[in-house]
Protein backbone atom coordinates (compact mmCIF):
# COMPACT_ATOMS: atom_id res chain seq x y z
CA UNK A 1 0.00 0.00 0.00
CA UNK A 2 1.40 3.54 -0.69
CA UNK A 3 1.97 5.85 2.23
CA UNK A 4 1.21 9.91 2.23
CA UNK A 5 2.15 12.34 4.90
CA UNK A 6 0.10 15.52 5.89
CA UNK A 7 1.98 17.94 7.49
CA UNK A 8 -0.06 19.43 10.49
CA UNK A 9 0.87 23.30 11.93
CA UNK A 10 -0.72 25.62 14.70
CA UNK A 11 -4.24 26.55 13.18
CA UNK A 12 -4.82 24.29 10.17
CA UNK A 13 -8.12 23.61 8.92
CA UNK A 14 -9.47 20.99 10.75
CA UNK A 15 -12.19 19.57 8.58
CA UNK A 16 -9.55 19.81 5.83
CA UNK A 17 -7.24 18.18 7.27
CA UNK A 18 -9.26 15.22 8.77
CA UNK A 19 -11.62 14.33 5.76
CA UNK A 20 -8.05 14.24 3.79
CA UNK A 21 -6.85 11.63 7.16
CA UNK A 22 -10.34 9.96 7.16
CA UNK A 23 -11.26 9.16 3.46
CA UNK A 24 -7.73 8.09 2.57
CA UNK A 25 -7.30 6.01 5.86
CA UNK A 26 -10.09 4.28 4.38
CA UNK A 27 -8.76 2.90 1.15
CA UNK A 28 -5.88 1.16 2.80
CA UNK A 29 -3.43 3.65 2.09
CA UNK A 30 -1.03 4.48 5.36
CA UNK A 31 -1.25 8.05 6.40
CA UNK A 32 1.24 10.11 8.47
CA UNK A 33 -0.31 12.38 10.49
CA UNK A 34 2.89 14.79 11.09
CA UNK A 35 3.45 17.81 13.24
CA UNK A 36 5.60 20.15 11.82
CA UNK A 37 6.19 22.36 15.28
CA UNK A 38 7.56 20.39 18.46
CA UNK A 39 4.44 19.85 19.95
CA UNK A 40 2.57 16.44 19.08
CA UNK A 41 -0.76 18.18 19.62
CA UNK A 42 -1.65 21.26 17.59
CA UNK A 43 -4.46 23.72 17.97
CA UNK A 44 -6.52 24.06 14.90
CA UNK A 45 -8.24 27.00 13.31
CA UNK A 46 -11.18 26.38 15.20
CA UNK A 47 -9.95 25.29 18.32
CA UNK A 48 -10.39 21.13 17.43
CA UNK A 49 -6.83 19.84 19.21
CA UNK A 50 -5.82 16.92 16.97
CA UNK A 51 -2.74 14.57 18.26
CA UNK A 52 -0.52 13.49 15.10
CA UNK A 53 1.63 10.41 15.05
CA UNK A 54 5.50 11.73 14.87
CA UNK A 55 7.61 14.88 13.70
CA UNK A 56 7.87 15.71 10.00
CA UNK A 57 11.39 16.09 10.41
CA UNK A 58 13.14 12.64 9.86
CA UNK A 59 10.73 11.72 7.27
CA UNK A 60 12.43 11.56 3.64
CA UNK A 61 10.71 11.68 0.15
CA UNK A 62 11.97 8.44 -0.52
CA UNK A 63 9.47 7.19 2.33
CA UNK A 64 6.15 8.48 1.06
CA UNK A 65 4.35 8.55 -2.30
CA UNK A 66 2.56 11.44 -1.85
CA UNK A 67 2.59 14.86 0.83
CA UNK A 68 -0.43 16.56 1.22
CA UNK A 69 -0.87 20.11 2.94
CA UNK A 70 -3.98 21.06 4.52
CA UNK A 71 -5.08 24.94 4.79
CA UNK A 72 -6.41 27.23 7.20
CA UNK A 73 -3.91 30.84 7.16
CA UNK A 74 -2.26 29.91 10.55
CA UNK A 75 -0.79 26.57 9.39
CA UNK A 76 0.00 27.82 5.73
CA UNK A 77 1.75 30.48 6.92
CA UNK A 78 3.82 27.88 8.93
CA UNK A 79 4.49 25.38 5.50
CA UNK A 80 4.90 28.05 3.83
CA UNK A 81 8.39 29.09 5.95
CA UNK A 82 8.81 26.28 7.17
CA UNK A 83 12.20 24.48 6.40
CA UNK A 84 11.12 20.82 6.58
CA UNK A 85 8.35 21.42 4.59
CA UNK A 86 9.70 23.33 1.77
CA UNK A 87 12.66 20.95 1.29
CA UNK A 88 10.30 17.93 1.34
CA UNK A 89 8.22 19.92 -1.04
CA UNK A 90 11.48 20.08 -3.29
CA UNK A 91 12.77 16.87 -2.90
CA UNK A 92 9.28 15.09 -4.02
CA UNK A 93 9.00 18.02 -7.35
CA UNK A 94 12.08 16.54 -8.15
CA UNK A 95 11.67 13.20 -8.27
CA UNK A 96 7.85 13.59 -9.85
CA UNK A 97 6.35 12.73 -6.58
CA UNK A 98 2.78 13.64 -6.07
CA UNK A 99 2.00 16.78 -4.26
CA UNK A 100 -1.20 17.85 -3.33
CA UNK A 101 -2.74 21.11 -1.17
CA UNK A 102 -6.18 22.37 -0.80
CA UNK A 103 -7.47 26.12 0.35
CA UNK A 104 -5.08 28.48 1.58
CA UNK A 105 -2.38 26.15 1.14
CA UNK A 106 -1.07 26.05 -2.35
CA UNK A 107 0.50 29.46 -1.47
CA UNK A 108 3.07 27.14 0.28
CA UNK A 109 3.65 25.09 -2.55
CA UNK A 110 4.27 28.66 -4.62
CA UNK A 111 7.01 29.65 -2.42
CA UNK A 112 8.67 26.19 -2.90
CA UNK A 113 8.76 26.73 -6.56
CA UNK A 114 6.51 23.71 -7.06
CA UNK A 115 2.80 24.99 -7.38
CA UNK A 116 2.15 23.80 -11.11
CA UNK A 117 0.54 26.26 -13.85
CA UNK A 118 -3.34 25.41 -13.49
CA UNK A 119 -4.40 25.44 -10.09
CA UNK A 120 -7.24 26.00 -7.82
CA UNK A 121 -7.08 27.53 -3.93
CA UNK A 122 -9.57 29.16 -1.62
CA UNK A 123 -10.93 32.20 -3.07
CA UNK A 124 -8.71 35.47 -3.00
CA UNK A 125 -5.39 33.34 -2.23
CA UNK A 126 -5.13 33.16 -5.76
CA UNK A 127 -4.08 37.18 -5.49
CA UNK A 128 -0.95 36.05 -3.35
CA UNK A 129 0.09 34.12 -6.62
CA UNK A 130 1.25 35.36 -9.37
CA UNK A 131 1.72 33.99 -13.41
CA UNK A 132 0.10 31.13 -12.70
CA UNK A 133 -3.15 30.33 -14.39
CA UNK A 134 -6.52 30.29 -11.13
CA UNK A 135 -9.56 27.99 -12.24
CA UNK A 136 -11.38 28.75 -9.40
CA UNK A 137 -14.92 26.81 -9.07
CA UNK A 138 -15.26 25.08 -12.55
CA UNK A 139 -13.10 21.90 -10.99
CA UNK A 140 -13.13 21.03 -7.32
CA UNK A 141 -10.14 18.79 -8.00
CA UNK A 142 -7.42 20.59 -10.78
CA UNK A 143 -4.51 18.19 -11.50
CA UNK A 144 -1.39 19.49 -13.44
CA UNK A 145 0.98 16.66 -13.74
CA UNK A 146 1.70 15.28 -10.33
CA UNK A 147 0.88 18.23 -8.62
CA UNK A 148 -3.19 18.59 -7.16
CA UNK A 149 -5.06 21.10 -5.66
CA UNK A 150 -8.75 21.93 -3.80
CA UNK A 151 -10.51 24.88 -2.51
CA UNK A 152 -11.95 24.92 0.78
CA UNK A 153 -13.42 22.68 3.29
CA UNK A 154 -16.63 21.91 1.38
CA UNK A 155 -14.11 19.90 -1.27
CA UNK A 156 -12.06 18.30 0.92
CA UNK A 157 -14.03 15.16 1.34
CA UNK A 158 -13.30 14.94 -2.62
CA UNK A 159 -10.00 15.92 -2.62
CA UNK A 160 -9.38 13.34 -0.10
CA UNK A 161 -11.47 10.95 -3.00
CA UNK A 162 -9.02 12.02 -5.42
CA UNK A 163 -5.74 11.24 -3.69
CA UNK A 164 -6.80 7.81 -3.80
CA UNK A 165 -7.95 7.57 -7.43
CA UNK A 166 -4.71 8.74 -8.09
CA UNK A 167 -2.86 6.38 -5.85
CA UNK A 168 -5.28 3.47 -6.09
CA UNK A 169 -7.26 3.91 -9.07
CA UNK A 170 -11.05 4.83 -10.24
CA UNK A 171 -12.41 1.57 -9.07
CA UNK A 172 -11.66 3.07 -5.44
CA UNK A 173 -12.63 6.36 -5.59
CA UNK A 174 -16.17 5.11 -6.51
CA UNK A 175 -16.45 2.66 -3.60
CA UNK A 176 -15.37 4.89 -1.36
CA UNK A 177 -17.40 7.64 -2.42
CA UNK A 178 -20.71 5.68 -2.22
CA UNK A 179 -19.66 4.46 1.16
CA UNK A 180 -19.07 7.89 2.11
CA UNK A 181 -22.33 9.57 0.92
CA UNK A 182 -20.40 11.93 -1.31
CA UNK A 183 -22.65 11.88 -4.08
CA UNK A 184 -21.64 15.34 -5.21
CA UNK A 185 -18.00 14.64 -5.76
CA UNK A 186 -17.13 14.88 -9.37
CA UNK B 1 -24.69 33.20 22.11
CA UNK B 2 -26.49 29.40 22.69
CA UNK B 3 -24.23 26.44 23.47
CA UNK B 4 -23.89 23.30 22.12
CA UNK B 5 -22.37 19.70 23.70
CA UNK B 6 -20.84 16.82 21.31
CA UNK B 7 -20.34 13.70 22.98
CA UNK B 8 -17.31 12.03 22.01
CA UNK B 9 -16.66 8.25 22.50
CA UNK B 10 -13.73 5.83 21.36
CA UNK B 11 -14.47 5.05 17.75
CA UNK B 12 -16.73 8.13 16.67
CA UNK B 13 -16.34 9.02 12.85
CA UNK B 14 -13.82 11.69 12.81
CA UNK B 15 -15.16 13.82 9.58
CA UNK B 16 -18.44 13.94 11.01
CA UNK B 17 -17.56 15.13 14.70
CA UNK B 18 -15.09 17.56 13.43
CA UNK B 19 -16.91 19.01 10.73
CA UNK B 20 -20.21 19.61 12.88
CA UNK B 21 -17.88 21.06 15.39
CA UNK B 22 -15.97 23.29 12.88
CA UNK B 23 -19.20 24.80 10.67
CA UNK B 24 -20.55 25.23 14.45
CA UNK B 25 -17.55 27.43 15.98
CA UNK B 26 -17.08 29.65 12.68
CA UNK B 27 -20.76 31.00 13.12
CA UNK B 28 -20.01 31.88 16.76
CA UNK B 29 -22.03 29.22 18.82
CA UNK B 30 -20.30 27.76 21.63
CA UNK B 31 -19.16 24.39 21.27
CA UNK B 32 -18.92 22.47 24.46
CA UNK B 33 -16.58 18.94 23.15
CA UNK B 34 -17.30 16.54 26.06
CA UNK B 35 -15.53 13.27 26.06
CA UNK B 36 -17.32 10.27 27.57
CA UNK B 37 -15.19 8.26 28.92
CA UNK B 38 -12.17 8.91 31.48
CA UNK B 39 -9.64 10.08 28.97
CA UNK B 40 -10.11 13.53 27.68
CA UNK B 41 -7.99 12.19 24.36
CA UNK B 42 -10.10 10.04 22.05
CA UNK B 43 -9.10 7.78 19.04
CA UNK B 44 -11.64 7.50 15.99
CA UNK B 45 -12.78 5.59 14.04
CA UNK B 46 -9.72 5.92 11.53
CA UNK B 47 -7.25 6.52 13.89
CA UNK B 48 -7.46 10.01 14.25
CA UNK B 49 -7.09 11.48 18.44
CA UNK B 50 -8.66 14.68 19.30
CA UNK B 51 -8.10 16.22 22.84
CA UNK B 52 -11.76 16.92 24.29
CA UNK B 53 -13.02 20.22 26.42
CA UNK B 54 -13.85 18.67 29.54
CA UNK B 55 -15.79 15.85 30.78
CA UNK B 56 -19.09 15.43 29.81
CA UNK B 57 -20.39 13.97 33.78
CA UNK B 58 -20.98 17.18 34.90
CA UNK B 59 -22.83 19.32 31.70
CA UNK B 60 -26.44 19.67 32.50
CA UNK B 61 -29.41 20.23 30.15
CA UNK B 62 -29.59 23.66 31.56
CA UNK B 63 -26.17 24.53 30.54
CA UNK B 64 -26.84 23.99 26.96
CA UNK B 65 -29.15 24.66 24.04
CA UNK B 66 -28.48 21.36 21.83
CA UNK B 67 -27.31 18.09 22.34
CA UNK B 68 -25.53 16.55 18.85
CA UNK B 69 -23.97 12.91 18.74
CA UNK B 70 -21.39 12.51 15.93
CA UNK B 71 -21.91 8.54 14.00
CA UNK B 72 -18.92 6.36 13.74
CA UNK B 73 -20.30 2.35 15.21
CA UNK B 74 -18.08 2.15 17.83
CA UNK B 75 -19.15 5.89 19.74
CA UNK B 76 -22.51 4.85 18.63
CA UNK B 77 -22.06 1.74 20.76
CA UNK B 78 -20.72 3.88 23.75
CA UNK B 79 -23.70 6.48 23.26
CA UNK B 80 -26.38 3.85 23.10
CA UNK B 81 -25.38 2.67 26.36
CA UNK B 82 -23.62 5.27 28.57
CA UNK B 83 -25.85 6.20 31.53
CA UNK B 84 -24.76 10.17 31.08
CA UNK B 85 -25.15 10.20 27.99
CA UNK B 86 -28.73 8.69 28.09
CA UNK B 87 -29.76 10.77 30.74
CA UNK B 88 -29.01 13.78 29.28
CA UNK B 89 -30.61 12.92 26.19
CA UNK B 90 -34.22 12.15 27.98
CA UNK B 91 -33.32 15.76 30.08
CA UNK B 92 -32.54 17.13 26.66
CA UNK B 93 -36.23 15.77 25.35
CA UNK B 94 -38.27 16.57 28.48
CA UNK B 95 -37.55 20.27 27.99
CA UNK B 96 -38.26 20.11 24.41
CA UNK B 97 -34.38 20.93 23.99
CA UNK B 98 -32.76 20.17 20.55
CA UNK B 99 -31.09 16.39 20.27
CA UNK B 100 -29.18 16.34 16.63
CA UNK B 101 -27.38 12.87 15.33
CA UNK B 102 -26.22 11.83 12.47
CA UNK B 103 -24.85 8.20 10.67
CA UNK B 104 -25.28 5.57 13.11
CA UNK B 105 -25.90 7.75 16.25
CA UNK B 106 -29.77 8.07 15.71
CA UNK B 107 -29.82 4.59 17.14
CA UNK B 108 -28.39 5.66 20.50
CA UNK B 109 -31.20 8.33 20.07
CA UNK B 110 -33.49 5.12 19.99
CA UNK B 111 -32.25 3.28 23.35
CA UNK B 112 -32.69 6.75 25.19
CA UNK B 113 -36.36 6.72 23.72
CA UNK B 114 -36.08 10.25 22.39
CA UNK B 115 -36.08 9.69 18.30
CA UNK B 116 -38.88 11.27 17.07
CA UNK B 117 -41.05 9.24 13.73
CA UNK B 118 -39.81 10.69 11.29
CA UNK B 119 -35.92 10.12 10.55
CA UNK B 120 -32.91 9.88 8.41
CA UNK B 121 -29.41 7.56 9.25
CA UNK B 122 -26.45 6.12 7.71
CA UNK B 123 -28.07 3.31 5.08
CA UNK B 124 -28.25 -0.17 7.09
CA UNK B 125 -28.60 1.69 10.50
CA UNK B 126 -32.20 1.81 9.75
CA UNK B 127 -32.45 -2.16 10.19
CA UNK B 128 -32.03 -2.05 14.11
CA UNK B 129 -34.75 0.81 14.73
CA UNK B 130 -38.19 -0.14 15.05
CA UNK B 131 -41.51 0.96 14.43
CA UNK B 132 -40.40 4.53 12.86
CA UNK B 133 -40.09 6.67 9.75
CA UNK B 134 -37.44 6.16 7.93
CA UNK B 135 -36.57 8.87 4.97
CA UNK B 136 -33.44 7.15 3.82
CA UNK B 137 -31.65 9.64 1.39
CA UNK B 138 -34.66 11.76 0.21
CA UNK B 139 -33.11 14.68 2.77
CA UNK B 140 -29.94 15.38 3.58
CA UNK B 141 -30.76 16.57 7.10
CA UNK B 142 -34.55 15.58 8.99
CA UNK B 143 -35.67 17.54 11.28
CA UNK B 144 -39.11 16.09 13.49
CA UNK B 145 -39.98 18.68 15.93
CA UNK B 146 -37.19 19.43 18.10
CA UNK B 147 -34.99 16.54 17.06
CA UNK B 148 -32.78 16.74 14.04
CA UNK B 149 -30.77 13.67 12.23
CA UNK B 150 -28.49 13.19 9.12
CA UNK B 151 -26.81 10.46 7.39
CA UNK B 152 -22.69 10.35 7.27
CA UNK B 153 -19.29 11.99 6.85
CA UNK B 154 -20.85 12.90 2.85
CA UNK B 155 -23.93 15.25 4.45
CA UNK B 156 -21.67 16.48 8.17
CA UNK B 157 -20.97 19.49 6.75
CA UNK B 158 -24.44 20.46 5.88
CA UNK B 159 -25.76 18.82 9.40
CA UNK B 160 -22.97 21.29 10.51
CA UNK B 161 -25.12 24.34 8.62
CA UNK B 162 -28.46 23.34 9.78
CA UNK B 163 -27.19 23.35 13.47
CA UNK B 164 -26.48 26.86 12.72
CA UNK B 165 -30.09 27.49 11.02
CA UNK B 166 -31.67 26.04 13.62
CA UNK B 167 -29.67 28.45 16.26
CA UNK B 168 -29.35 31.45 14.93
CA UNK B 169 -31.41 31.16 11.69
CA UNK B 170 -30.93 31.53 8.11
CA UNK B 171 -29.44 34.18 7.37
CA UNK B 172 -26.02 32.24 9.33
CA UNK B 173 -26.60 29.52 7.22
CA UNK B 174 -26.71 30.68 3.77
CA UNK B 175 -23.44 33.34 4.78
CA UNK B 176 -21.77 29.60 6.38
CA UNK B 177 -22.45 28.03 3.56
CA UNK B 178 -21.04 30.08 0.83
CA UNK B 179 -18.09 30.74 3.27
CA UNK B 180 -17.14 26.70 3.16
CA UNK B 181 -17.75 26.40 -0.53
CA UNK B 182 -20.53 23.89 0.35
CA UNK B 183 -22.98 24.61 -2.52
CA UNK B 184 -24.04 21.05 -2.92
CA UNK B 185 -25.49 21.92 1.08
CA UNK B 186 -29.97 22.17 0.75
Amino acid sequence: MPTIVVPIATGFEEIEAVSIIDVVRRSGIEVIVAHVEAEATVRGANGIHIVCDRPLEGISSNDIDMIVLPGGWGGTDVLAVNETVQRLLKEMDAQKKYISAICAAPYALNTAGVLRDNFTCYPSVEEKISGKNYLGDTQQVVYDAHVMTSRGPGTAICFGLHIVKRLLGDESFHTLKEGILADYCE
